[in-house]
Formats: structure tokens, C-alpha cells, sequence
């Protein structure tokens, strides 16, 4: 039987760089990452996945320019909604003390009931840090461990994505910008995980 | 000027392979990563390095069959006593609690004021656990945080090294298996450092 990871955490990276390709404004790339994230969602579910965890935006990406703030911000709360639809079951999780929290996330930050059907678990961290995750006793256990990381955009790095659930976590690179998202991404990152064997650190 | 990595984490992966590999027995092959270790210290040392970080062993790794545990066990002390030798601050952090702690090391286990010269700090993770580490209020809040991880034996995974000290790693995989380190693999990992921005989540 194929080796599937059950669940993959997504780092979405690279919006902006590929504005600046293509000529746009900045934060004019985020709006292009809404429709591969749907993209991505259905291509995982077709191969059996059964969770995403979608790197939405993080209190530290609020140190950006406001315009950069408010078109990520926005972005994120389309993407949830968007994506949300074709989940089973839909789950935010961030600092809701904070401004910067969209307020019409707030009816997802508990983990709704899921529906029936062999669909996939969807969460989003939205305003998200991990240093409020772990001042918070760990805020965001609701979430388990992450088989995979697959992060967009070139850099070999987590930049504070769940550093728990990661620990013991693959982690594969795609070097294309998130916008740039193709199926064949996935397909090469679960073909490098089917050879990756899970110790769990033993 | 040149962007030198102030402090490395490194993950001396692939013994055990490299045994096997070269018709020994699994456990046989820890001797032969004692100086590597040693080498890796000189050379990063000669190029600027301020701090190292090495994941000695876990206490996920103590799951093993028993004569590897004493295997890597008695390398480790033995690491750290060669290796330490050549450092400014030489520090060790783990489970001192568990019997699967080295005696030998807990001399080690506070932080040492620093000789003078330009050397490098030197840390060791020994019966060090991720889960200990945050059970026990961040236990390891003494190692600062890591600038660039090099993993040697191909995986792309932290497999619980410091989740809150690389957070905003850097992570650079060697194919090679650790008893086959050289230096052009440290070079390699520095020039490949050199062209990621440091953004902090920013």
C-alpha cells in the first residue's frame, strides 16, 4: 500500500515575490494564492490525505507594511471561507485577543463537528505566533502532529510553524512561488515522502 | 562583509547507515563519529563561527537495542570531553534525572564562564527530549537561538532538535552520511547561508 501522509502542514511562501515578477504591487500577490490553495486542498483529498494546516498569517508578518497587512489579512479571511466549504471539518486558530484578528473568523476557532464523507480536517493559523502558542500552554494542541511540511517559495525553513506538531515532521521544498502552485508539486513532494521512513525519533 | 552564521545546530546523522555500509556491526558505527565532530569544531572555528550546537542523544534514541544505547552513550561522553577541550564554554543539556544520563557529564551541566580568545561556544544535547525540554519550562532556554541547522544523512526533518531555538533555522541537508564528514560540506552550508535573508517571521 502507498505510504499517504495523513496529515500536511502547508507554508504558502512566495506571494510577494511573485508580484514583483509579474509586475504587480506587493500586496497584490496574496489575492493570487487563494485559488491554488483550493487547487491543493482538492488534489490531497483525491490522494487519500485526510488533514491540511494551512500557515495563513502569523503576528509577525504584522510588522509588514499596513497595506501588505490588510491585503494578507484579507486574503486569509477568503481563503477560510473558500476553502472551508470543501472541508469536513473546518478549524481556526490564532490570537483572537488581538485587532489584527479578523473578526469574522471568529465562528471557526472551535473545532466544528465533522461532517460525514471521507472529506479532509482543514486549519488554518491565522494571526498565529509561536511564541503566543506556547505562552498560552500550548494554544494550539488542538492540532496534531504534522507528517509533512510542504513549504512554497524556496526556503528551507519552518519561520514558527507549529514548532510542536513539527518536531518530528518531514520537510520538502518546492522551490516555485506559492502562486505558481501545480499538482505536480504535490505529487513530487509525496512521492520524495513515500521514501522517508517515520522513526519518531527512535 | 561576509554573513557567517553565528551559531549551528548540528544533526550527526547516519552512523548506524555508514556501519552497515562499511560491514560493521549498527552499533560500531558511533566510534567513527567522534572526529568528525572534532573537525567540524576546528574548521567552523577557522571560519567564524561563535556557537555550536550538537544533538548528541535523545531520549527517544534510548528505545533502541541496548548495546547501541551504550554505544552512542559512551561516544557521546566521550565527544564531549574530546570536542569540549577545544571550546571557549563548553555546556551540556539533558535529563540529568534519568539513569541513561552519563555520570561522567554532569560537571558539565552548568554553564562554564567563558576562557578568553576568540574560540567557540560548545553545546551538547544529551538525553535531551523535546518533550522534557518544554515540560520543564523550556529547560534548554540557556542555548541561544540557532542561526543555521546542518543535518548530515539525507533527512529533511529536525526530529525534535530545539523546537524553540530554530524556529527561524535555516535548515541545510547533507546527503553524506555523518562519519564521512569533510569541510567542503560545511562550505557548502555556509554558501548556500549566505544567500537566505534573515527575516525573522517578519
Amino acid at each position: 500500500m502507498e505510504r499517504i501522509p495523513k496529515h500536511i502542514g502547508v507554508i504558502p511562501d512566495g506571494n510577494r515575490r511573485w508580484a514583483t515578477k509579474n509586475g504587480l504591487k506587493k500586496e497584490e500577490g496574496y489575492a493570487y494564492g487563494l485559488e491554488p490553495g483550493l487547487r491543493l486542498l482538492q488534489a490531497a483529498k483525491r490522494r487519500g490525505v485526510r488533514e491540511l494546516t494551512y500557515y495563513g498569517f502569523t503576528v509577525d508578518n504584522c510588522k509588514r507594511p499596513k497595506e501588505q497587512v490588510s491585503a494578507f489579512s484579507g486574503a486569509c479571511s477568503e481563503a477560510v471561507k473558500m476553502i472551508g466549504g470543501e472541508a469536513a471539518s473546518l478549524y481556526v486558530v490564532g490570537n483572537t485577543q488581538s485587532e489584527r484578528f479578523p473578526k469574522d473568523l471568529l465562528p471557526y476557532t472551535s473545532r466544528a463537528e465533522e461532517k460525514e464523507g471521507d472529506s479532509v480536517r482543514v486549519n488554518f493559523l491565522v494571526n498565529y505566533g509561536w511564541e503566543w502558542d506556547m505562552k498560552n500552554g500550548w494554544a494550539s494542541r488542538g492540532i496534531p502532529r504534522v507528517d509533512l511540511v510542504i513549504r512554497w517559495g524556496g526556503m528551507r525553513r519552518l519561520s514558527g510553524f507549529l514548532p510542536i506538531q513539527t518536531v518530528y515532521s518531514d520537510i520538502y521544498v518546492v522551490d516555485d512561488l506559492w502562486p505558481d502552485f501545480r499538482e505536480e508539486q504535490l505529487d513530487r513532494a509525496l512521492q520524495w515522502y513515500r521514501k522517508q521512513d517515520v522513526t519518531l525519533g527512535g
